[in-house]
């Protein structure tokens, strides 16, 4: 009777914990988009598709095509682009290379050496190492450089900067320190790569140094290779550092395809060029430099794991750099797949991963490249045992990545009209590492990428990988407010994409639906664009078994197959509307704490406080005062939220009727065609100010952190940048896209009103 | 017109920001507990006093005192004590030394070694420095060593336990690691040190080596001495590990002075010395044992600034440990100066700061020595010139603090009958700094004391001190919150007493209203109980002009004129209403917060959350399901804040209104007497659980922090060690207490408001 009485608990327990619908393992009969019908045969070739990836194969390919290095205007880029073709074609599917011309320097000379107070010549130069037999190619590998830096050939006092972004420049102004005329040294991390020089130059600096610090990226982390997986004391990060958040892509071509014939700019006129000379360096190179510095000990946040006191300088350091580059063209080769779909063969589903690495690059990006290579090849058995996706699918395998976008950005300008037309969903995958599926994208397919994560089993787990984002996301909650969201809201939230991947083109110049996905968080690792990335670092410290290589293959195939095969574009809006409310009012909370920060401020000025606990041995001179930030309108903003939800709502309830109909209407072209259209909707033509090449209105690169997203950023940075006049302008474009974002949505649910 | 305008703005808003009792400089003709007569003549005194220390005076004083090790049983340690004697008496003064035979162990052997998986053999030496005279007086320095470690040797695997305080061991027993049977090392830091040998051994730890990480103590924090202020890699700290939570002093004579005939113990049946043996060691010895551990990676926040992977172990590490000490009896040398009172001879101002180093003791404790030397100086030049203060003056130099409060403890164990009638009120200070006037003490006194401190002039900035206290107070408050009760509330806060220091004995043995004043926060360092704590280095980094100094002598000799000559004794129960009225919110927060953490991690344990987040590599057992707490009665406390705040009110009521009369009657014995018993109404014959010897209930230094101090600490620790039948019976009994200070209070009161 007990036993009985305490099983009945158990069993109830569990119904309220996990409803059937998150069940790992279990699979209700219908599927959102598609007849009832239709829906058992979708599931059927679902599972037969998640039994093909093969890790065995994953790790072959990789083995070849991290053998050698190749970076954009190698033989072996060229050469894997040939094999992959070759491998696709050997599937019996339809593949073609295109080509493009780009600019891409490579560096002529590089040297950094400390003249004072000794004499310290930077090695500049990661040795190989005894036992990972692809780290000794060195005639084959790019030294270590960040392309896209200027030339230059400055001699100038050194100064540290920490992460080097603008908030560390009004700490500097708080110590009176300027790097107006000097060499700043900057920790990587923090902001993409390519802020540092621009905020360092915006500062009157004349030079750029950035290394990886070990409390970052070395043994603070852990055990360094080739012994664990850390950065090595030699090891170095190369990076570009074009001026990407303005536009990516080859920096001649802005806006058209680098094809033959394109109207190309002069290299004095690129806009993307760092304005001084950078170079990244190692932290073995950049300790002797840091521990001669003296000057003011940097704040207690600003000091990283080298065994010496942090301190600023300027002084005594001086540090000779040059830098010079051969400014050559150098050819992309973007390997394009092409599977014609049966019902729908003028809506796309693109997806895409690059192939280009800084050196052997494994793990970026051939840890990525190698599920998408068998989501191909499973998808060649599925076709010839009769599967038919009703809509085209386009793989790609992207060149020149790593400069700035460039294979994905070039063949995205060149085929923009078409993509606008045609392109349902971009899907993009880079690195690959063991963990969590993380997903990041549009938000109309928030709740679409929640329920193909169900279906996906976690390999060292054995429940869903949903289910265990979501555990991971509830253990990483700040608050109870968070995790208690975390439980009841039916769909994990998706991070808003900034830039640093091929989709950034889709989503933020072209206005297609996009996602990222990748697994990770497990396994650590400090190689990321060295020489020690390798097939012998992966196969050792990152997803040994390439198991979940095999669960981003079935998570992104799945996505591809689902998105491919409805009749009903799986789109929804209540996720985005919940979203864009959540940015609506994060903005009104900043201008808010921007103002109770003026105010809070002007106090301690006027109550003399930061006088008060200057130490006059270790001075800090009292902020600037402030204008205060003024109350903005943001109504247009909130009828836009409003509009949205509501939109959202009707459409919402208008396709779980025809859902619940088991889509008994032969076609939803109709609605489709406008599904579609809403992320284009998003996009403004005028883009956002100074840089019309990012159009998207909810989501942006940030000016001043690079990867970072900015939401609703023509508000948001207006607002950061204490630009009002320009943040309340924004907020009635934002107001007038929602409204017409809502407009279409209305549309949507009216076709499908229509139909019942 | 404009320029009139702005003028009258500013005076307005002056107005607003510094009510005119808080400005500096300016003092009103009125001062509590005087007749107006009296006050302006008090004030007289007050300010002929402060004029005569000599930071001079100080720094001869210092140089002499610190001139060679001065540790308790070392010939300068009694030379000192003779000098000080001498120099009293020369100042025409009353003055003896008390001597007290205690034990005291010092090292006859010391050996560390790591044996496995290389041989080290550490040096447990810190090496002189060039250029400071005193760091090469090997011969007569203590080694480094921790006092009332038992002796041992032992071999045994090395385990890295963060800073070794509980909670550590939770982490650990997540990562599937125990320390039965090994050596532990931790850092030293976030609990006072004795704790961390304490808990080892609870956790079946055979030996522990504690060092200074550098990320703590050492060039993390700035350059290292000589260079800079911060601990050298050779440099150890010291000190006692005696269980000083459990009762201090003398281990041999609980509750009694160690005098000719006293009881002693048999040194097996004492209970305050450590279970295993103890070392502490420097960074330069820690590294190697450190970096040949393997095992898990320590969390991040565990990782100090050693270039290295921070791994817990065990394996390879193993350490040999041997510490063999000499038991001997040391005699202490109490120097004692009397200056009788000529109105109340049986209320006594107590003021001590100890004179005994680990070593050379520059800072630690000469620097709050000399301070205490000058306001004798000027006292005995004030009474010279007339000066008769009303209560008796008692000034001691102790001896033994180092070791565990040993002088002042015997002494006061001694006189503890004479002290129980006759304390008013003690006032210690240890260590002297640069930068903010620090204030802990009984809440009682918190108005007192700041009162005082609007009378100090700050010496960089020419503001009160406690302007400047209230600047630091403001600039370091974490919320907008406590920024404006900062700004609002008339009194800064104080901290609560834990323990360090030798107030101890006063405030929680018996019952004596006390305080710890210093001034710090600017000049950093870190050669505390080293070698190197000694004249070079002080003069050189923390206060080398001693006007910090002479700011302290200011402070303690203003408040201790101000207690000496009161009419009224300044007591007020306000802000100690107000602060036990927190602690009572405090500890029902906690239950709650207990609550709701147990309510979590049983749904994070019944969902699986743990195991979804564990790295199979790097594997995290769950935590251990607690029960829930339960709910309390917290009304027996409440009641009695209530009680208090009443009776609070009820006396600043009445002695405001004798103040605004002017203190017309002639006598307020009966009143004093009442207020000297209302810090002795705190205690509780029955002293805490399982440590009786401190009997107060609001304050006590935590069993499981040393220094850091536990609030109502019944209650608080019996609902950190989850026994909540036990404190529910402690939340009874200090409610109880609480009445009985009200019922005095009211008393106290009514003494005042028969006589209007």
């Amino acid at each position: 009777m007990r036993r009985f009485t305490l099983a009945v608990v158990l069993a109830l327990s569990l119904i309220v914990l996990l409803p059937a619908a998150q069940q790992p393992g279990m699979q209700s009969n219908s599927l959102y988009g598609f007849r009832d019908d239709e829906a058992r045969q979708q599931r059927d070739w679902e599972n037969k598709f998640r039994a093909i990836p093969s890790p065995e194969n994953m790790r072959n390919a990789m083995q070849r095509l991290s053998a050698r290095p190749h970076h954009v205007g190698s033989p072996y880029d060229k050469d894997n682009a040939e094999w992959l073709l070759a491998q696709f074609k050997s599937w019996g599917l339809d593949a073609h290379i295109e080509n493009f011309d780009v600019l891409m320097p490579t560096p002529k000379e590089r040297a950094v050496e400390m003249i004072e107070p000794t004499r310290f010549a930077l090695k500049l130069q990661e040795p190989a190492v005894a036992g990972d037999p692809t780290s000794n190619q060195q005639a084959e590998q790019l030294p270590t450089y960040n392309a896209y830096s200027i030339d230059g050939d400055v001699t100038a006092p050194l100064v540290f900067v920490n992460y080097g972004i603008p908030a560390d420049y009004d700490t500097l102004d708080r110590l009176g320190i300027s790097v107006k005329g000097a060499i700043v040294i900057a920790k990587y991390g923090e902001s993409w790569r390519g802020i540092k020089p621009k905020v360092a130059a915006e500062h009157g600096a004349v030079g750029c140094l950035i290394y990886s610090d070990p409390r970052d990226d070395g043994y603070f982390m852990g055990d360094v290779f080739p012994k664990g997986a850390w950065r090595p004391p030699d090891g170095v990060q190369r990076g570009s550092v074009m001026d990407m958040p303005t536009y990516p892509g080859d920096p001649l071509t802005p806006d058209v395809g680098a094809v033959p014939g394109a109207k190309r700019l002069d290299l004095k006129d690129v806009k993307t060029l760092t304005k001084i000379p950078v170079l990244p360096i190692s932290y073995a190179d950049a300790a002797p430099l840091l521990t001669a510095l003296t000057g003011p000990m940097a704040p207690m946040a600003w000091r990283g794991a080298l065994p010496m006191p942090y301190h600023i300088g300027p002084g005594p350091t001086k540090v000779h750099l040059k830098v010079a580059s051969n400014w050559d063209t150098k050819r992309l080769y973007d390997v394009i797949v092409r599977i014609p779909g049966s019902t729908y063969p003028d809506e796309w589903i693109v997806r895409g991963n690059h192939h280009d690495g800084w050196v052997n690059g494994a793990q970026d990006p051939i840890s990525g490249l190698v599920p998408e290579m068998e989501e191909l090849r499973a998808y060649s058995e599925l076709l010839k045992q009769g599967w038919k996706p009703k809509r085209t699918i386009i793989y790609a395998a992207w060149d020149g990545e790593e400069e700035g976008l460039l294979g994905s950005t070039e063949w995205a300008e060149t085929h923009a009209d078409e993509l606008r037309q045609k392109a349902v969903v971009y899907i993009n995958s880079d690195t690959n590492s063991r963990g969590y599926l993380g997903t990041s994208g549009s938000h109309s397919l928030e709740h679409f990428f929640n329920s193909v994560a169900k279906d996906i089993t976690d390999p060292e787990k054995n429940i869903s990988v949903w289910q265990r984002a979501r555990m991971a996301a509830i253990s990483r909650a700040q608050s109870q407010e968070r995790r208690d969201e975390t439980r009841s809201r039916p769909d994990l939230r998706i991070e808003a994409l900034g830039s640093g991947s091929d989709y950034t083109v889709f989503l933020d110049h072209l206005g297609v639906a996009s996602a990222n996905l990748g697994y990770g968080g497990e396994a650590g690792g400090g190689i990321y664009h060295s020489i020690y990335d390798d097939f012998y670092w992966y196969t050792h410290f990152d997803d040994p078994d390439f198991v979940y290589g095999k669960a981003l293959a079935q998570t992104t195939g799945t996505a591809v197959m689902r998105l491919a095969d409805a009749d009903l574009l799986p789109f929804d809006f209540s996720d985005q509307a919940d979203t864009v409310r959540r940015y609506a009012r994060e903005l009104e909370a900043l201008v808010k704490t921007q103002q109770d920060d003026v105010k809070e401020r002007d106090r301690e000025l006027q109550e003399g406080l930061f006088n008060a606990v200057s130490d006059p041995k270790h001075p800090m001179l009292p902020p600037k005062r402030d204008p205060m930030p003024p109350f903005l309108n943001f109504a247009p903003l909130n009828n836009g939220v409003e509009a949205l939800s509501r939109a959202a709502e009707r459409y919402h309830t208008a396709s779980a009727a025809v859902q619940q109909s088991g889509l008994s209407r032969v076609t939803f072209a109709e609605t489709n065609k406008l599904l579609m259209e809403t992320e284009r909707k998003l996009l403004l033509q005028q883009g956002l100010q100074n840089r019309p090449w990012f159009r998207h209105q909810l989501y942006a690169p940030g000016f001043y952190t690079g990867y970072g997203v900015k939401t609703i950023p023509a508000v948001r940075e207006a607002i950061e940048q204490k630009d009002y006049a320009e943040a309340e302008a924004a907020i009635a474009r934002v107001g007038r896209v929602l409204q017409d974002e809502a407009a279409v949505i209305n549309q949507a649910a009216e076709s499908l009103e229509r139909a019942k």
